[in-house]
């Protein structure tokens, strides 16, 4: 794929994280579920952060983490989200480009103010989070630089777009530039209860548009309706190009017809914060997709471990560490 | 296959297990290697079961502990196996009988008496065999008594038979025999320095004379001298009909040509000791296998987990509580 100037263009949710290490009790009285995601309005926003501990900032969203893990790897990488001008938007803009990202997407100059993922960590390194999705909610189709998506490689969704129709439109539309150019389509599950409110859209766009499946073994349990792995397993097998399925510490699983790879994860000391853990996945496979592994692809999941090891080690969605190191250090 | 007289008839060492709890520093102070069988003349016998703590004995082998699980879940088992006419060869035949397994095989009225396997617990749960085979060497293809191979379902052979000639001629006959008749052969790996004594003589036999194979995960990998269980996947795919591979916590992958099930553990609340896990997992696939699920390979792994994690949670290698009982508690 050496014509395409992008190996992954990202488009989700331009987010800033704020997070903060809670207990148990603090998910209990604000009626929350353990290791899910919730979209809350800003009034909402305002008065959960009020009860917070105090937090650590970092630009942030799902595809976005995905985009930054890959440049960290030394993939070449765009993001396409919609922030607005204010100063959380200006914080997520600068983090993006001073990644090496290119972010072609204007901000809003009016409207709701760049999204915050209040993100609870729990003693258990699970994360709880709840949304204000902001600025999110104006991406629409206009948004979609079509010149950057004809020139990547793979373009990359998140699953969480699918809560807003327009979007959801943006969403289509990258998905139909990006196969017309040529080019594969990749998504992200995101999360089971966002599988659960779109699920048969879902179930339509793996079977007739996605080339790449990302999901995590609650998400395709979700996805399926089925009680145990392997029935979601026999499910997805044929019915998208590959899948790549994530289970925590039992490694990964990924098919592509009839060639299955079952990868351990990457032993990693403790475990602090599982956030971003997906994301990062995501940003090592496909960085080993676009950049020479394509027939490899147990060997993409492995960069994808690697990456994913190196994000739950610490605390916060993106590395510490950059990343093209830590592979080099694991595979040579 | 209503017309077979049994399900499964396993081929094995018939062996009385003495197993006793001790720490790790026995393991260095007599050289033994964590988790692997080693094979000791009567001499030696005598010296390490003198300085072991005090033993509980049971009958055992890996073999007849499968046949010993397929009966515990109501199957119809026989089993081929050498005592001497001594103690404990009339320990085990009293045993084996108890429990309905049909036992053919004369005992021997004068050599080496009969055969016992000194087991070492340590406090991680896992165990540490050394064994006197005794009697068991005198198994020869006179012993494989050809109505029963050929009125099984199964014939399900342990690789330890492998460490002798005369019982490796017996081995080599009894799937002769079962292929004859149309029956099944199956072969369990035992243990990865056993793969590691007879490598090629295995892939030779896998390759062409075995219909389902049973290895845990470093038998696989020893077997095609790999470093990971993705690789040791790719190269047992295709070359043997059925492959079940068990990987302790992390459940067992069946294969079967294109198809391929992932297949969760069955959860145990504490680990007392993993000694006879292998063997009850295969006692429980087989007895899904011989009684209407060869259909649903992952209903015969579900089996074989229940088996297995029945097993684990206490001391020793045959069942508790019997197997049928558990299993239908949890398969209903």
């Amino acid at each position: 794929m050496s014509d395409a100037r992008f190996d992954v263009v990202g488009i989700g949710n331009a987010i800033v994280d704020v997070l903060s290490h809670e207990d148990d009790a603090f998910l209990t009285r604000h009626g929350m579920t353990k290791g899910t995601m919730a979209l809350i309005d800003a009034d909402a926003a305002d008065k959960l952060y009020d009860d917070m501990g105090a937090g650590i900032e970092c630009s942030g969203g799902s595809a976005a983490n995905t985009i930054a893990g890959l440049a960290s790897l030394g993939g070449r990488g765009a993001f396409i989200g919609k922030v607005k001008d204010d100063g959380l938007g200006k914080v997520f803009h600068h983090d993006i480009e001073a990644i090496g990202v290119h972010f072609p997407t204007s901000a809003a100059t009016d409207g709701l103010s760049t999204a915050r993922c209040l993100i609870h960590v729990t003693p258990d390194a699970e994360r709880t989070m709840n949304t204000f999705l902001g600025a999110c909610t104006d991406l629409g189709p206009d948004d979609v630089d079509e010149d950057v998506v004809r020139a990547s490689s793979v373009t990359y969704l998140e699953g969480y777009l699918w809560d807003k129709e327009d979007a959801k439109a943006a969403f289509v539309k990258a998905a139909e530039l990006a196969h017309d150019a040529g080019r594969e389509v990749s998504l992200s599950l995101s999360d089971p209860f966002c599988v659960g409110r779109h699920r048969e859209s879902f179930l339509d766009l793996v079977e007739n548009h996605v080339d790449i499946l990302f999901a995590n073994e609650d998400e395709i349990k979700a996805l399926y309706e089925v009680e145990d792995f392997d029935a979601a397993l026999q499910q997805v097998r044929g019915h998208c190009k590959i899948a790549a399925l994530t289970r925590g510490a039992k490694g990964s699983v990924v098919i592509n017809g009839d060639e299955i790879h079952i990868v351990d994860c990457d032993p990693v000391d403790h475990v602090a914060d599982t956030t971003g853990a997906g994301d990062a996945y995501a940003a090592g496979f496909l960085f080993g997709y676009t950049n020479g592994h394509a027939d490899d692809l147990a060997h993409c999941a492995k960069i994808g471990n690697i990456a994913a090891a190196e994000i739950i080690s610490h605390f916060g969605a993106r590395p510490e560490t950059p990343l093209n190191e830590v592979v080099a250090a694991k595979l040579g």
